[in-house]
Order: C-alpha cells, then structure tokens, then sequence
C-alpha cells in the first residue's frame, strides 16, 4: 500500500500525475510551531523524546503540504551514540565535549550496542508512523561515514576542515579505521530504522563536496558505496545527497535510486550527466524563499522545464531550509510545485491511460 | 625583457623549461617574518603603507621560493575607497560598519577617484618593483564585483548569502547598479595596476560558486566577462579564478589567459574541457600542506601527472594557504613543483633545441 505514494513512486523512477515535493530541514526553526516545541525541550532532548520528534516531524506536513515527513533528528546521534558527547547550540551548531584525534580516541569509540541506543530514534518512527497514519511516507536519515568522521574530528562545524584532512593524509589508517567504524554503524542505523517502519533513507554527505577527486574515491565515495550495498532496503528506496560533488556520473554507480544535487548545478546536465540510472532530488537555491513570490515561482518553473517532462524528479531545495525563511513562503513553493508541474506528466498519464 | 620570466611564459601556453609556481595568499600569517611586520602595523595600516606592503610582498620571493609576487593588499580596499568603513580583524574577517542594504546605500557610493584613493597601491606596486629587482614578476589583484558586491551587502562574511541573494531576487536592478559601479571601479583599478608596473592580474571571484547557473551568468560571468574585455593589459596576462565554479567551459569564454581552478576538480579533466584555450592554475589542496612530506611530494607529482605533458600549466594550491600552514612545507612543495616538473616539459624543450 505504501508503495503507493507518489514520493516513493517518484524515487523508483515510475510515472506519477505530478512531481512530488518536500523539503531539506523542513522540521526546524522556521516554523513557530517548532519553536514553540523548542521553548519546552532542548535539541538532544527533542531528538530523543519520541512524543516530542514525531510532533516536530508532522508538522510540516500539516502546515507547508509537503509530500513526505522527514523523522527529526541530528546526524550527530551515531557519534552520540559512540559515547562522544555532544553539544548543541543552535546558534553556533554542534560541538563536541572532545574531538576524535588518535589512534586510541578512535579504539575508545563504542561500536558494540550502537543500534541499541538510538532506540530512541525507532520509537519515535513508530509514534509519527501512526500520526501521519498514511497520509504521506516517512524519510529516515543518517550521515555519511565521510562528514560524520568531519564533525567527530574536527569536534564542531569547521572552515577549513584542517584536522580531519591532516588525519587522512598523515595517518590514513586510523582515518580508515574510524571510517569503517562510521559505516558499519550507519548500515545497522539505516536497517533498523527500514525495519522499524521508514518508507525510504537518505544518506547526507554534506562535506563530501570538500575532498579532491582522489581522496573523495578513498575516504568518501569507498563507504558511501559500502553502505549502499549493505543496506537491506525491503524496497525502500536510497537517497544519497553527496553536497557540492560535481561527479554525478561517479555517484551514479551507487546502489541507491534517487541522487541529490544541490543548486549551482543546472538539473537538466545533471540528467544527461546520469541519464536513465537514478531519480534526482532538488534543487531550488533554499535563498529563492526570500524573494517575492513572483520569483519563487518563476524559479520553480525553470526548475521544472530544466528537467523536462517523465518521471524520476523528486522537488526539493538544493540545501537545507534557512531559519529566517517565511513559512508563508515555503507553503508558497510546495503549492507552485504541485500546480506547476501536472503538465510535465502529462504526456505519461495520458499514454497510461490509453 | 619581462616577457621571459617564467611564470609569464607559461600564463601565455608557452613552452617553458619546468612548471612555474607561485602560492595564493603567500604573503601572509603562516610566515613568521610576516607576523613580525604585522606587529608593527594592523592589516589595513600595512595595506596602505607601501614600504610595508612590499616589504611582506617580497618575503616569500626570499623565503618560500616562488616564482611570482602577488602585491600584498585586500580585496576589500574597493569598497574602502567607495566610503565603506573596513575593520578588519584577522581572527574573524573583514567587517564593514554599515552594510549596503538599499538603492540609497549603491548610490552613495563614492564611485570618483576611487584610482586616485588607491594611490597608495600604485605607490607600493612601485617600491615592490625596485624591491624585486626583475627577480620574478609582480602580480597585481583585484576582487571580482559578484564577491565584492557579496562582502558589501552581508557586511562581513557569511555562510549562506541570505542578504546579497535577497538583493538579487527582489531588487535585481539595485544588484546592477552596485555591480555595475564596482566592475568598473575593478577595471580602472586594475589598469592603473597594470601602468602602474604589474606584469599581470588576477580577478579573484571566491563567492561565485555559491549561485545557481543562471544566477551566476547574471549577476557574476557577465561582469567578468565586462572586466575582461575592457581591460588594457599591454600584454600583461590574466587569470580568473572563480572558486567553485564547475562550467569551466563557460569560463573559457572570458577574455583571459589563465583559469584558476580549485582542488576538487581534476585537472586532467579542466584541461580536457578548457582545450588550448586558456593555461590553468592550481590546484594543491592546501590542507595537503599539514601533510608529511612524501605525502606533499606525492599530491604534488599527481597534479602535474594529472595535467600532463606540455605548457600552459602554472602550479599553484587550489586556494589559499592556511595560517597554520608550516613555512617549511610550503618551501618543500615548491621545491617539488621545480624539481618534478621538468620532465613535463622534456619533449617541448627537445623539440626547441633540436
């Protein structure tokens, strides 16, 4: 039943009456509903307590229309969940109480149990599963081993990212060692969390986009292409989001359905770049939503007609959603996709139904 | 007689003994000799005082062994000399005191004289000439208007343009005006640069790669492309570097000799997309630097296998070098490039001599 939705079917590349649509960071401060929710709970705690992450996870859903919910979370939970301890600031971003620096910081991760203690993350799946009680499929995520090791070993948001480079280039054993670490913890997170009832999993390589073609191959795309092999989808299809990597004929060769590509690519080259292998994912500019609506909809438009009529194409943004975003205007964008793009389905619907 | 330095040469596709090398931001906080100065002088005092100016101009000619000079000043002496109050702080970047928000804002500028306000560059691109004594040669540099314009509106650095893109989006026309304004600011600047005794340029766009294509052809490669057909080089070469811009195919089109490119493109791949067109540079990841030395040795001799055989090639890191970056390891890379790129040019030179 479920396969039924036009966001999953859109993922599997099957012919839908119109192009679905949701948004990176759709749960999140923009919305006062969210911020309301924030006044009770801090981040962590947000992410932690089941009744509170499916409040936050429907409510865009309800208030922007969006064709699929996004279970709320951080990507920083496995690294939590390793027994580094986090910090979250919402104004300054996450930070670790001690970065991963060495060979032993890497040895002192706890691997065993992992899955086990983002149980957390599973109840709370099971709680929005029933809120949204089939109204539209449930995301679930995790980062990439790639911009996972970033943030453990840089400790916070960086720059530069001079730390974690020096670790892949002066010891690129323990680099990989913490890799494997990351993979192996993302493959038994992503099953569990298909298991538990996600209708589909994105995989954020936010940082990937930072890495030289060859240390990308070795540090990056090497797990991105483990996970995607490990994962036991049971149908559930994969979205990889590898920001700013300009390869898209290398992420490509993934096993996943869907690739997401950020703004500062025309999505038109990008489907000639992969052709008929995947579904793409994006890629409004997340600034269009600050300009009047004339423009956001001559923007989603262009998106649009960029790539072309048939299916495969997933609306989102090329970016997560910015805090000081209107709602008024995210509701504005959702609208303008789904009345804008029926016609370049039209073709399709019409051959179907003759 | 300039016309035979090295770097000129290569700028220009012509056959050269070896790969010529110089470092972006060399002449900066990595350097002990540099602190020392500074101490004497904050960062905009240094700018303007052009025995100062060229004394730091000249340290890594001496110390690191680069084959250019790149005339030490800030992108943001434009806007300086516009009327925009600048305090730059080197732990947290430049700040203006008063953002451009409004049309008011653009036409206050103080678009006269702005040249003449920037005498004091004149004065130490002269004082830099008698200090280089036709060692290598100088390079005179200036900000491109899509960046400058960026640093302009946000007021200080930023992580997502929310300001500058609103401008855009709402007020396309105000974005024009203020765009308009500093592209031709740049082209005087950069005349009077080359008169004045710069032996080439560099347009430094580094917020180009966070547009939309579309956005990119509007508001940055169209002043580009104005700067570059309205310059009087008298010969002298010129590089464009738009960091993050992948439509290098695009960027050939400009009147320019020299394409920068950063380090997460392959640049076997730039150069199969650019053809003869235009000589390229870069693209050491800088963070390759904090590496140990077979490490910087390796990195260094994959670019120059990656680029191959044949002229047009001026090495450079794909951005620039990080303050904590040890002098010593610089001077290693360059050493590297002189001592490995030889071979490179072998056949070229065989060719010649025969």
């Amino acid at each position: 039943m479920s396969k039924d939705f036009l966001f999953l079917r859109a993922c599997r590349r099957e012919q839908t009456e119109r192009t679905p649509v949701w948004i990176m960071r759709q749960a999140g401060r923009y919305l006062p509903e969210y911020r309301a929710i924030r006044e009770k709970a801090d981040f962590l705690t947000l992410c932690k307590t089941p009744e509170l992450a499916s409040e936050v996870t429907v409510q865009p859903v309800d208030i922007i229309g969006v064709d699929a919910a996004i279970l709320f979370s951080d990507i920083l939970v496995i690294p939590e969940a390793m027994g580094m301890n986090l910090d979250v600031i919402e104004s300054k971003g996450p930070v670790f109480e001690k970065a991963i620096r060495s060979t032993a910081d890497v040895e002192s991760l706890k691997t065993e149990g992992v899955t086990e203690r983002l149980d957390y993350v599973m109840q709370a799946i099971k709680v929005t599963k029933q809120k949204l009680d089939g109204r539209v499929p449930l995301i679930g995520f995790s980062g990439a081993p790639w911009t996972l090791a970033s943030y453990m070993v840089e400790g916070k948001g960086s720059k530069d990212f001079r730390n974690i480079k020096s670790l892949i280039y002066s010891e690129p054993r323990t680099a990989h060692r913490l890799l494997e670490k990351l993979a192996d913890a993302v493959v038994g997170y992503l099953n569990k969390k298909i298991e538990t009832g996600c209708d589909a999993v994105q995989i954020f390589d936010s940082w990937a986009g930072i890495l030289s073609p060859w240390d990308f191959e070795e540090f990056s795309f090497r797990y991105l292409k483990y996970i995607c092999e490990q994962l036991k989808t049971n149908g559930a299809p994969v979205i990889v989001f590898a920001k700013g990597v300009n390869n898209l004929e290398k992420l490509a060769l993934l096993k996943c359905d869907v690739i997401g590509i950020d703004w500062t690519k025309d999505i038109r080259e990008a489907r000639a770049e992969i052709g008929d292998k995947k579904a793409l994912q994006g890629n409004l500019d997340p600034c269009v939503l600050f300009a009047p609506k004339e423009k956001i909809k001559a923007e989603t438009q262009r998106i649009l007609e960029s790539y072309g009529a048939g299916a495969g194409h997933i609306f989102n943004l090329g970016h997560g959603i910015l805090k000081q975003t209107a709602p008024e205007n995210a509701r504005y964008f959702v609208e303008c996709v789904k009345e804008l793009s029926a016609k370049y389905h039209a073709a399709e619907n019409a051959a179907k139904a003759s």
